[in-house]
């Protein structure tokens, strides 16, 4: 079976090409395969189970907030979409536009949608009148299409999946709110579900999405010292919802303009959870992700009572909710370890005829090879305390990795040679935009991933055009 | 507040106009709004949250069958999209095509999906080489555009969601029984989710899908006599996989081409829940799917206690799992009961001061207008064994419905007169193409919905052309 031996071969070591080490990992490890076209990708089931968790967190917390899921349209009339002159900057060059429909031209071209808001502002225009319409905290969950030029899977795709929320207030006040909420919502996703620490905080002017008031941003670091921007809230004001002609009869009796927010995360988080965790052995998963959390790998499994063991542990730890594999295929123990390291399920529980013997199992965790041996009577209790020390590990582990990439520089050449090692820098600067764009020239792509400090200390100056600094900022080169 | 008490208002009665009455309960009772292209809707909260739970249901119900979820692109290359013949006959009429991609005209257009066939079939043939890699139980959550001239909400739209299991096996024996084995979860779904009892059974070759063996369906009987096919699940054979130059080498070491199935169920089945259940006060919901599933309406609400022991009750029934909303706004009680009537809510609980003094509530059931009295000790243990009942009445009531209107005829004049009754006419008759085709004719639309035996009793004949009948079938008129 030649296919299948592949998957056993090493892959490239991160170290010799992070690029090619990723894109071994993404098929190795079956999260996706790649389609005719572009750009686009095949989710595999190992893959669409992570997202599938991601969504299942998330809805229970966005209930939370009081958000209610709804679904809009694949397709945008073109004369919708042109309306809101800011958000068509952004998005026009990367549009797939559909102008046939049954055999004929459409006198309407229709756009793939690449983000919502429109059609959000077209339904809310009709669903509210009074100020007790308000809130509408809407969320989608769907795929959108951007006609990029440079793909890669996960990363950057013609086509990704995400969920995008879009709400209405009535104050400034509760849609700034929304906006935070939500970002501390993402956040505690990184921290609780995905074991990634990430640096949050508020866009520069430069760096916000086109027509907003604010973004907020989760910036997480990858193994390879560069940022990926993992989800973003933005404030959008009064200005979306002023240029689609929404306005509601307010408290006082008058014509008012609601206050509005938008807010998403991606697949892309799939893409920030291969390249914070994997290793040259391939993927390590958080294990509230993870499709596999144990599997279950017996060794000499033609001895007697091996696999009926096996099979007895499988089924107590299914009926405790654990996903759990057994592996009985007619593989080599070697060529199993090797695989599901690969495959990066957080805990191995190997059990050959000694460990038999002595009513014990081996336990391996994923994220750093500690073995652990557990007697059989203890698994139900040992097992969901191990993957819990696991998550843990994960964290702790990329915290620390975070951690040891921070720096800080108060010149241009300070910011420029420690971008080159990686990580974040910072720095503070004027805030400007002209500044921003030159910062980004200097280190070669070195950008704003978010503010730290909303203010600088007394007198320091912006290093690029010596005004005085009004942000302290983190930068870094991004995905 | 003008809008809201339009919602208020009596809708039209289905004996006056069904169509409308239809129409009155998708938009009063804010399950879907119109966007402004043409068969394209938004899919509101209330809405939407029924899809959530038969998503829940079926990705259950799917995991016992060993099936595994994955998302295959929105878009598929026309040159893809030809290969098949049959395939194209009968979508290509309704695409929609993309020719525009960044500013730039595609050398190779892209269709929106209609259905994922071709590029499931794509995806295989790269991830299938040995008889080891089957089955494949691949499944997934969508939407698909079909560009429809007559569109009706969740009837028939320019765009739905549904799910679309594509499936491979190694025996022709597997495959019809994965076929065979989904219909029976659309049947449960129907029994024990939706409240709906649906006739199932293999379509004639005249109704079955284009490049099937075999088309199984599961068709519902509308308050209004007219029948809906609400899933179907197709047996392929070798077909698509031949076209599509799938094969594996075998258990023989020979190169063999898999047998393939494909299945879905969509949001047609909202259509099926409001026209099979609804009354001439609005929905009715079957608590399995019903977003609220008790409401508190509070009587006198600004007497001592009332609302204090509502929201009591709220709290404890939310704790126990049950999806319950106290409506303690300003409205009226009688505003109230209409309101939530009209939302197809299939439980109410009432506390007024009389109530209160008796420590007793109110339950009425929207199926029927039966009313319950409770204490309220009582309640935790009353109101999920009166939900269950509240399903069993409601699936009793669509039974008697069914059963009612399903009736026999052995001559064309008698299939005829007794279809305009609407219902089920079972008729013994050829099988054959052309004699289906003018069934139709004659009857102004009567259709074959399924097999109902696969066998004629001896020396009958097919009323059409006189040749001997082979099956006895279900004809009715559909949506």
């Amino acid at each position: 079976m030649a296919k299948q031996a592949n998957k056993n071969e090493a892959i490239t070591a991160r170290d010799v090409d992070f690029a090619q080490w990723y894109t071994d990992v993404c098929r190795k490890a079956e999260l996706m395969d790649y389609s005719s076209v572009k750009g686009f990708i095949y989710y595999l089931p190992y893959g669409y189970a992570i997202w599938e968790e991601i969504q299942n967190y998330l809805n229970k917390r966005f209930k939370e907030q009081g958000v209610q899921n709804v679904y809009l349209p694949t397709l945008i009339p073109s004369s919708l979409f042109n309306k809101e002159k800011k958000h068509i900057e952004g998005f026009a060059p990367e549009t797939l536009v559909a102008t046939i429909g049954g055999g004929e031209r459409l006198a309407d071209p229709l756009i793939v949608r690449p983000t919502s808001e429109v059609l959000f502002c077209d339904l809310y225009k009709k669903s509210i009148s009074s100020y007790r319409d308000l809130p509408k905290i809407y969320n989608q969950w769907c795929s959108v299409v951007r006609w990029e030029k440079t793909t890669r899977p996960f990363l950057r795709g013609a086509e990704f999946l995400w969920q995008e929320g879009h709400c209405l207030f009535e104050t400034k006040e509760e849609a700034e709110g929304n906006a935070l909420k939500i970002l501390d919502v993402y956040d505690e996703l990184g921290r609780d579900v995905l074991a990634i620490p990430f640096i949050k905080g508020r866009k520069t002017e430069h760096e916000k999405f086109a027509g907003a008031v604010n973004t907020y941003t989760i910036e997480a670091l990858m193994h390879d010292g560069k940022v990926l921007q993992s989800g973003t809230t933005h404030y959008f004001g009064q200005g979306f919802a002023a240029a689609y002609d929404i306005s509601y009869l307010g408290r006082e009796n008058k014509l008012e303009t609601p206050h509005q927010t938008s807010w998403g995360v991606s697949t892309r988080l799939l893409g920030a959870v291969i390249m914070v965790h994997g290793d040259d052995n391939g993927l390590v998963l958080p294990p509230a992700v993870a499709p596999i959390q144990v599997v279950i790998v017996p060794i000499r499994q033609e001895a007697p009572g091996i696999k009926e063991k096996c099979l007895e542990i499988k089924n107590k730890l299914t009926e405790m909710g654990v996903r759990v594999l057994l592996d009985d295929s007619d593989r080599t123990p070697g060529w199993k370890f090797a695989q599901w390291e690969m495959k990066g399920v957080p805990l191995r529980l190997e059990l050959g005829p000694r460990d038999l013997e002595e009513n014990k199992v081996v336990l391996t965790k994923r994220v750093n090879g500690e073995k652990i041996s557990a007697s059989i009577e203890e698994i139900e209790q040992a097992i969901p305390e191990i993957l819990r020390q696991v998550h843990v590990d994960m964290y702790e582990k990329a915290k620390k990795h975070l951690e040891s990439k921070i720096d800080e520089a108060s010149t241009i050449e300070e910011l420029n040679a420690k971008l080159e090692n990686g990580g974040f820098v910072r720095m503070a600067f004027c805030g400007g935009m002209e500044c921003e764009d030159k910062i980004k020239e200097i280190t070669k792509g070195g950008t704003a991933r978010c503010i730290y400090k909303e203010s600088a200390p007394e007198g320091v100056k912006c290093p690029i055009c010596g005004k005085p600094a009004t942000m302290v900022v983190y930068f870094a080169k991004a995905y």
